[in-house]
């Protein structure tokens, strides 16, 4: 049929880097809580936490980016997603100077099959240009080109705008779903 | 009338920083050559210099993107511009990891009126959508989603697709005709 691919942009932190898992990890080591995923359950990310300040220090420590797990599936669905879209990481990571470097590492460690040519670091993700958005943020979802699809994070739980997946395993059935819609 | 700001992305190298003169500079320096702009004039880049190779090699140094010099008019030009337009700095940095940081603490320095949340680095900027795209590269400019402005560097003199302009005065002079056309 010759059909124009169409393209996916697509969010890191709690998309395809378990920066939940790393804060809580991180916060519990320096403070020596006992915080767990199910206490940040519909809270704005740091403000779950007991010293909001404190959590937000974390995020500005060398290596804080550069080490956090893999979401569970991202790099299977990415791969398998890649053979029929044109999938690009897009991360607000310019808020964050010094993740840049780290986020960059950290893809080439755990997506090599990603090329540079199709990672983005940006501010604002309105000015991206894409199919479909996936992302855990309100803030860039509501305002993207594309259709918006709500990746579940402890954080967004009570959103009820905007499609929502739940895993890498549903994402995988949503777009081919969406894939068969466009034939 | 409550018109819609447009928006104009702006390259930065050969476009606000000056690459050109920092890489005949570091040439010079590294191998007692006499090169000068002039003998850049229409032809791609590394390729001007004897040792290509070597020249490639300048560019992944520590600190070539952090102290290059800002091309003359950019930070009147682009200031002045932010009263009517909305502006983003988008760079094809992805290519050299290194430079991402730098690049940033460069725009920090040099142009600080322009929020985090207006800078884009990226590999390809097909993805971009801005209502112009400043920039000195066809590879750029041609598959860009809104109208091409060429700004002129040594490379591209022979270039004679796209809408060309000289200097950043050339640019606020264009611009201003665009804002009169958009009422």
């Amino acid at each position: 049929m010759g059909m124009k691919r169409k393209s996916i942009a697509i969010d890191m932190d709690n998309v395809i880097a378990d920066i939940e898992t790393n804060w809580i990890d991180k916060y519990n080591n320096e403070f020596g809580t006992k915080i767990t995923k199910s206490d940040l359950q519909g809270i704005p990310e740091h403000e779950a936490f007991p010293d909001p300040a404190a959590a937000w220090n974390l995020i500005y420590r060398p290596g804080f980016f550069r080490h956090a797990p893999v979401i569970q599936g991202a790099q299977e669905a990415l791969s398998k997603l890649q053979e029929h879209f044109d999938i690009f990481i897009v991360s607000a990571a310019m808020e964050f100077p010094n993740s840049l470097l780290e986020k960059h590492d950290w893809l080439h460690e755990h997506f090599p099959f990603i090329s540079w040519k199709n990672i983005v670091f940006c501010g604002d993700k309105s000015v991206i240009a894409t199919d479909y958005l996936i992302d855990d943020h309100l803030k860039n979802l509501d305002f993207c080109k594309g259709m918006p699809i709500l990746f579940t994070a402890g954080h967004n739980v009570n959103v009820t705008r905007h499609k929502r997946v739940n895993s890498w395993v549903e994402v995988l059935e949503l777009m081919e779903k969406e894939l068969e819609n466009s034939i």
